[in-house]
Parts: C-alpha cells; structure tokens; sequence
C-alpha cells in the first residue's frame, strides 16, 4: 500500500532488516529528506562522512550503501530513476529559513519535522545530521562551490532501499523554496515486508 | 609559544571567543584533524552539513566560516598557506584501519584520539561528526568519485582560525597511511589569545 506525506510534513517509519523501502515523487521535481537510525539504539545514526569514506564517492548509486556513524551498513539502494540525490547539506530548519529566505515565512523545515517524527524514538534535535536528501539536486563545481537547483525527478521516478538492520527511518516532503523549485508537493512510500 | 601534537596523538585546546588557532605542518605531507565543540554545551559541536549550506562551497578558504550543528559561526579561516583541506570524511578509526587497511596493525586513528581527548568535556564518541581536516588532499572527480592524496602542505605549512565562541577544540596529527603519504608525522600548533 502507498502512503503519502503531505507537503512540508514528515513521518516516522519502522523497517526490519531485510524490509525494501520505496520513496516516490508523485508529481516531479520535489525533494525528501531520509533520516536513519538503529531500531535498538539511536544513537547509532545515518552519517555522510562514513559514507563518503567506504562508498569512495560523493554520489550514490544503485548498488551504494548508507552507512552508520558506528560503520555499519544501514541502507542500500537497490533501484534509483533518477540518479541525482544530496548528501552534502543539513535539514531545511528555521535558522536556515531566516538565513536564506528572510523576506517569507519561517518554517521548521524538515529539520523540525524530522525532530518531531524521531523524537518518540530517542532522536534529540542536537542529533540530527546531514540527512540522505532524496532527489535533491546539488551541483558541485570544481571549485567546490555548490547550488540548489530543481530536482530532476519527474512524476512517478522512485529510489528503493533495503534496510540492511532492523530501523527507524524518518522521512519528509521538504519545505525549502530552492530545493523544490519553490513548490510544495508530497512524497509517496511504498514499505514491502522482507522474508524476514 | 608553539606545542607539538606527537605523531598518531589528539590534544583538547580550550579557546575563548576571539582567540587565533594556528595549525602548522612542521615537516610537510601531514594531515590534522580539527574538530569544535562549544565549551558552554558540548551538544553544540561543528557540522559539515550546515557549514556546506551557509559557505556554499564544499571548499574553505581564507574569510569562510566552520558553522555549528545549532546555526552558529564557530571559527573564522583569516589565513591559510596551502588552500586544500577536507571536511567530507569522517576521522581515521579501528573500523576505518580494518576496512582499508586489513594487512596492517589497526589503530583507533584521529576518532579514538578525538574521542580521549574530547571525553573530558562531554563528548561521546558517537557525537564525533565529520571533522575539518586540515591539510587533507581529496580530490572529488566531476562523476563524484573521491580519492585521498597526499597533502600539498610543504614543510612549515599552516592555517590560522579566529574563535567566534568559547570553544573546545580536539586536534590530531593523523593516523591514516593514506592521508599522509604513509608517513606519521608531528603538528605544531599556536595559541594567541584575544584581546577580550
């Protein structure tokens, strides 16, 4: 069954190992940030750097894993449309609203709506890290400068995980103007139950 | 007066708001890792993520700032001789030994000197974010594939960072084969404290 998360909102998600993860853009060009942590302790969490250190690459791809801040596999992606993801920025939050964005509304960003979502599980706000921004589209130049640009996900385009330990994930439709092209839309998931 | 950090050893630096931090390679080709926590709340400690959203650049230069998982500027780079450092990979650890290293004797690298160094203060190994690795070579290819190099950093080599908080700071002189050309050597390093 299909779930929806509703624009600039996120959700809670238990995974066992084995479990496939599907996220879904159901109109294009919107980004979701995914937040992992152990089921049986929270502290072990998504980290960037260990990643980019075990995956040798900045980009991740099918077949790529997510690894933990304790360097254990978490997620690994068994199916990707699209091809262009984020792993370099943090959260949309309401300092980077004020910071980017002073002329509109201050929104909590998926960084509040990440902390809200894990917070039953044991996830302080202080903990969140870079998130897995799915879809996002972040461009490096060689001169290490970077943009947000719209991403390139059109309607129906998916990324598929398996969880590789028994997870809480946490998952957004993001709130930021840039990352979405300005728009808010929702994100789709799909969760099918390993043989576990 | 300058300190020497010995070869695979981290120290804890307290610095007040305003003082300058100057991290000197001695010998040349040798990587330190640097990472801040605030000494009011070590919860509060340096993130790439938010650091890469605020500078807009994965590489850091003279003027930019090293930003905080809480939003906050933590240290300012008013000068640097070499212009190449890291802040993608997380520090050097026995995982890290055992995954890249497998032949070699394993070594708790930059994280488990980090890790001593910083316990004093409230600092959990599980906190220890990416670090800004100072003097650290890797080159990420258009296709997003990285590589560690060895420093370009020559012999008396050094960066300089204005304190923008009271803060702790753990330093190393890495551990890792790669990041050093497979040489172990010393960092220098330099207090001048602020007028305040």
């Amino acid at each position: 069954m299909t779930k929806r998360i509703m624009p600039r909102t996120g959700v809670a998600i238990d995974l066992a190992e084995g479990d496939i993860l599907t996220v879904i853009d159901p109109e294009g060009g919107q980004v979701s940030d995914l937040l992992a942590v152990s089921r049986s302790d929270p502290r072990e969490i998504l980290s960037n750097g260990r990643t980019f250190d075990y995956e040798e690459s900045i980009k991740l791809k099918t077949g790529s894993q997510l690894w933990s801040n304790r360097s254990n596999p978490m997620l690994t992606i068994i199916e990707d449309t699209v091809g262009t993801h984020d792993f370099l920025l943090t959260p949309c939050s309401a300092a980077t609203f004020k910071h980017f964005y002073p002329d509109k509304p201050v929104h909590r960003g998926c960084f509040g709506n990440l902390a809200e979502a894990l917070a039953p599980y044991g996830v302080k706000p202080d903990d969140i890290p870079t998130a897995f921004n799915v879809f996002m589209n972040v461009p490096v130049r060689p001169d290490g400068i970077l943009s947000v640009e719209p991403p390139l996900s059109k309607a129906g385009d998916l990324i598929r995980f398996r969880s590789e330990m028994d997870l809480v994930v946490g998952l957004t439709a993001c709130s930021a103007y840039a990352s979405n092209g300005s728009t808010f839309k929702p994100i789709d998931y799909r969760i099918e139950r390993g043989e576990g």
